[in-house]
């Protein structure tokens, strides 16, 4: 996407948080980062550090005083915190959010998001600003987000949004072996054992050729570990090195 | 869900990113953490201020020499890496790992997931011992996460997978108000107005009535919402207060 959400750290209070949000933000391609009165000014110098790269983001920020300054171009501003039952607000899960914001960038509007400071949140005065509360789902016996934590889970869901990564990939780039080459290896197997007397008797050849053979197909093995395995069983039925 | 998987940290470095990856574990209802060979020995005292309450975790985790005898009891492994080309494992997704721990679950299986150290990440040997490589969709350009983000991400989307929260929850838990409330708020309105002179002539009066009508229908005003337009209206309409 072209255009992006503004990420809103309001009152943060440790550089250290400011500059963890900032790589949170650019693992995920977000780099508006906007800072309402941080407590110990700007820039501050353990950000740098926790930002471990994410410079850009740091160097980009913008400082302002007040929330209603930080959202005064945004169309739509969501407040991250737990549903405050007397604002009536539409609550939404991280993952309904980034649907919404991608409509909303689509549109051509600016959207933003809210994380308050770390100990207390955001206040009532700042999530009345918002048109929507981002709640995410906890464990209701320890819900409290860190913060830059509270920023990579929005981060992640909206970069994910329209992510096209295939959710599975499969082990072999080349592909698996085909029957042809399974049958090769069961064979090879059963010849060289048969010469051991592993089968023993002729009652128990079936079942244990059926044991062997569900083994080997069940192994999803690539066409090179076929040839391994062939290699393995080569090696194993010569007799050992006898300098060894 | 009874069971969880095991989230194992692979030699880390930090005691602070130790207890952070706890409060993120906890925050999403996991408890199983296991810690192979931490490089400052274990206890850490830097990891308890880090995981904010989150004790129960860092109390219960178990140290092992060895990842082999880490994941000794499990039987499908995750190892969080970016995917190496020479390594013939099935690559996953977040969201596609929380699906499959479900079902490794609900089946009565012991998984766990593999995160590196903070620098280097997992090795090549770490990995092999693993069954499906885990790969965060990143930004390809700054795609080195934080050790407790990447905990994080796990651990949310396992918690997502089975959360019931509904993604969108209107403002309202009374309800909207209805058209009849809706009208008598349009028809007040519209009747102070024109006391006022407010549509001028009769060619104006009906285009800015519609104009009228279709921002207060718009406006998704609840019951209670429509009560405070109406004093609002009401109060707009009386004369000043001489003494002020």
């Amino acid at each position: 996407m072209n255009k992006q959400p503004a990420i809103i750290l309001v009152r943060p209070q440790l550089g250290e948080n400011i500059g963890k949000a900032a790589r949170a933000m650019l693992n995920f391609g977000l780099t508006d980062m906007r800072l309402v009165a941080p407590r110990d000014g700007w820039p501050n110098p353990a950000a740098g550090p926790a930002a471990s790269g994410a410079d850009v983001v740091l160097d980009q920020a913008r400082v302002f005083e007040t929330v209603e300054e930080a959202v005064a171009d945004c169309t739509h501003v969501y407040a991250a915190t737990v549903r405050d039952r007397d604002m009536p607000k539409p609550v939404v899960t991280p993952r309904e959010m980034a649907a919404q914001l991608h409509r909303y960038i689509d549109e051509g509007s600016t959207p933003a998001i809210l994380f308050g400071p770390e100990r207390s949140g955001l206040t009532n005065d700042d999530v009345v600003l918002a048109d929507t509360v981002l709640t995410v789902p906890v464990n209701p016996d320890f819900g409290s987000l860190n913060l830059a934590q509270a920023v990579i889970l929005a981060a992640y869901e909206l970069h994910t949004y329209a992510d096209e990564t295939p959710a599975y990939q499969p082990s072999h780039d080349d592909r698996l072996a085909n029957k042809e080459e399974l049958l090769g290896l069961m064979e090879h197997m059963e010849t060289e054992l048969d010469k051991r007397g592993y089968f023993r008797s002729e009652d128990r050849r079936n079942p244990l050729r059926r044991t062997l053979r569900n083994l080997v197909q069940n192994a999803s093995f690539s066409r090179q570990e076929v040839h391994t395995m062939r290699g393995i069983v080569k090696s194993l039925a010569r007799a050992p090195k006898t300098d060894d």
